[in-house]
């Protein structure tokens, strides 16, 4: 079994060579932290998008969807907390001129610490042998416990010096730990300084009446500053949410992982409006239900789990992440929060205007609490890209490439392929493609023997190869082959169409959500 | 009839009292020149994508669909000549302190001397009568005469000091024809500077090695860096396509018409890579085609001509508008360029890197020519929209607000509604939208007689009501009402999803352009 980084590497080079993921302005030596969708790759996006889409919005009555600019007057993220508190603690290299976030630079510490700790482990379990119990020597080894008690001592310190803004006191654990700069090996350090992660532009030509914008970091408060015209003008009754996509951007000073964390990325978000005191029950609700969602696509129910947020953010009573696990481990897929009147409240603060809304049921006004379900999209991309790639070894001692994509996201349904370049079966398979292009991406490939082929649209992940032969002159039968299983059977040409829509049709599968 | 003022108002009303498209952060008073589109909105707008989409992508086998970033690397619009020549010429007022477009200062000037002449053809119009005509009155006239020298030598200046860059001159000219401040009245202007239409931004946190990025001003640059890439992994013969829609930014001075011209908007175009010495045919192929795209969805063949330009840009050497009626008059809708191998060549001159393609049959190496399609979605948006609404008197002397949509991409697809709140009506008709949900987007309304609920469904766009009363409870039938005709017919509740997809599908649609 190769390792973590290996199968990594391997998911990227396989996504640049098979049209999913570009680096961007790769011919200028690409752009830090920003990734291209190519041919296979915007298709599946496009897909994933849509079945968020068709499960939030088209399967719920109370669900409607919005598509809000990315621009936004300023003021909202004054009322958002954005620009006053959306930072990332920074400090410089004055050797290296290198720039880091301290806080990682600390956590990094502490896992040097762990590391130590778990070569304790490892010594004394070669020692113990059989009789090694991990637990009690966790609790009773001193040098063990020593460790612990630093690293405890130091991330405690850390968080408390952040919440308080005492940047001073960050940098002086830095320098008290001797933390030298990775490049430079130098301990020269700046001061650490707040960094906000909003990219800023000006809108208007006129240097007196420029306006400053920013480029939204999330997509949640287009929801929060339209809530009002949507309840009205789609007379919505709560609880009701309303959805949207859309690109978000952050400056991210560690940008990393592939698509995982980019600089320009793309949010599925639902905000679902409830009356203040039934909010808890909700969270719960869109905690299963978006599982249920995740467990639809079929990639493993091994490969997820909830983490519940102990620490709640500012404007949260309740918070959850689902998480995936990505060649890289375990990470944050989608979030679940229960944001209260948090957002809604502050946007009236601000624009002085009433974002209140009249229960005829109680009787009463009430600005209503929110809960979120927020997935970044390129996540989700990965998170089904990486899963479906495997290496299969087959029967006959080869091995083959197969991107085992859940058929309803497949970029390409099926793919129709002439045995042979001559004695008309061509005319035949185009005339196939012709059919089948009004109800699916279909292609057509007749380059190389069969088998070849076959290969190529595995590692393509396309789920249907269709093999015209010669006894399709005769009898109007085909081979259709399960990418999957690599299992052939002969079916009627008439046959086809129904049996792809079987396997791919959205509803088929978004029925399983129940 | 209403005048085209009128008219154009009602659409924007319209468009936000049925939840189709808001102003952009309404409770901070708006964001100039920036919408969201609202629930209704974000639905049609996504229609119209998706017919777009399948038309260019699915439909042909050698066109794909990439999905690039907004950001890219800066030296693309260095190559492009976006940072060189993407200006507008401004000026400003120093008394009041207003900033404006020097060219179109002029322009409106010359439009003044154009309306003089106008005035000039009435008069005599009355004088002659019948006798009147109007050719031989502007060939012979001296007052006439001497205002068409004045406007055409005005423009040709302007034109050739734009061309020269000699800005010194634009002011001059300014100065000369006495053009004052149409808010102050005051002739004290600035000198006239080049101002760049791309916003700017800057990646990354460290002063020293913060890059200045551009949102991208259109999305064509993507498909130009990305074309060998998508080329190679995609095995793309020529002639073959690249399509993409996507967001797209532009600082306009002059942003106005709601969402004809915004400084956020989004464009659907695709590339087209063919041998050089083709390009002409190709041209004249994808004028046709797109134009049979257009009058598929029913808009009425006499709202479209062509204009093709005489003038061409730097990169083109063919380039043609579908111009559609919009509220305000024949505008721009999408735009064929023959834009040879301009950006390729550009971008080969500026990576130091082949941007070529080895051509089997000619065996050959070279950089292929483009043909573009370019079309604005929110333009198209506003097309549909504003040509869908109408208010029509009705036979009983009363009159409706109906929003006739293209079935094909209306928000929602029918509304089911139960005659009365009782007897068991509306649990039947919450079964109905079970049913239909998983294949259209349907709405449930139970409020008001069900003649207000009609108009309101009109009003909304929707092509379908089906009616359940006190009938369906014993023969399972139902009445359907089509929008348009508001005729109604008795049908088995097992019919309506099939009566629906004969009216909604979208291959059903794009069959027409065959």
């Amino acid at each position: 079994m190769a390792n973590q980084e290996d199968i990594f590497k391997k998911v990227v080079s396989h996504a640049k060579e098979y049209g999913y993921v570009f680096q961007s302005s790769e011919i200028y030596d690409g752009l830090s932290a920003v990734y291209d969708y190519a041919q296979n790759g915007a298709e599946l996006k496009k897909n994933i998008r849509e079945y968020w889409w068709k499960a939030m919005v088209q399967l719920n009555d109370n669900i409607v969807g919005i598509d809000a600019a990315i621009f936004m007057h300023p003021t909202t993220w004054k009322a958002s907390g954005h620009i006053d508190a959306f930072n990332d603690p920074l400090i410089d290299n004055k050797d290296s001129k290198k720039r880091y976030r301290a806080d990682v630079l600390v956590e990094d510490y502490v896992a040097k610490i762990e590391a130590k700790i778990e070569k304790e482990v490892i010594k004394a379990a070669k020692r113990f042998g059989d009789k090694f119990d991990k637990e009690q020597f966790l609790a009773t080894n001193p040098r063990v416990l020593g460790y612990q008690e630093d690293a405890n001592t130091i991330l405690k310190r850390l968080g408390k010096s952040l919440e308080n803004e005492d940047l001073a006191d960050v940098k002086k654990l830095i320098e008290q730990l001797g933390i030298a700069c990775p490049l430079s090996g130098s301990k020269n350090w700046t001061d650490v300084k707040q960094f906000n992660l909003m990219f800023g532009t000006k809108l208007g030509a006129s240097a007196d009446s420029a306006m400053d914008l920013y480029l939204r970091p999330e997509t949640a408060q287009g929801i929060f500053v339209n809530f009002l015209n949507v309840q009205k003008t789609g007379r919505m009754k709560i609880p009701f949410g309303i959805a949207q996509t859309g690109k978000a951007f952050r400056n991210e000073i560690v940008a990393r992982q592939f698509i995982f964390r980019m600089r320009e990325f793309e949010q599925m978000e639902m905000q679902f409006f409830v009356q203040p005191g039934t909010q808890k029950e909700w969270y719960e609700k869109w905690k299963e239900n978006r599982m249920k969602w995740h467990l639809s696509l079929g990639l493993g129910e091994e490969n997820y789990r909830f983490h519940d947020h102990e620490k709640l953010a500012h404007y949260a009573d309740a918070a959850s992440d689902i998480e995936f696990r990505f060649p890289f481990g375990f990470k944050e897929l989608e979030g679940i929060h229960s944001r209260t009147d948090f957002d809604l409240g502050a946007h009236e603060n601000h624009s002085g205007k009433k974002l209140q809304y009249f229960d005829h049921e109680q009787k009463e006004n009430y600005v209503p609490y929110v809960v979120e379900t927020s997935i970044g999209l390129d996540r989700m991309f990965l998170a089904v890209f990486s899963n479906a790639l495997k290496e299969e070894e087959l029967e006959n001692g080869t091995t083959r490439t197969v991107l085992k994509l859940p058929a309803v996201l497949a970029p390409t349904k099926a793919a129709v392929l002439p045995l042979v370049k001559k004695d008309g079966l061509p005319k035949v398979a185009k005339d196939i493609i012709d059919d089948l292009k009004w109800d699916f991406n279909v292609s057509y490939d007749e380059k190389d023997a069969v088998g070849r082929r076959y290969r190529r649209q595995d590692a393509n992940g396309t789920p249907f190869c269709i093999t015209v032969d010669h006894q399709t002159l005769e009898d109007k039968t085909v081979t259709i082959r399960h990418r999957d299983t690599m299992e052939q059977s002969r079916v009627a040409i008439s046959a086809i169409k129904e049996i792809i829509h079987q396997e791919v049709d959205m509803k088929t599968w978004l029925q399983k959500i129940g």
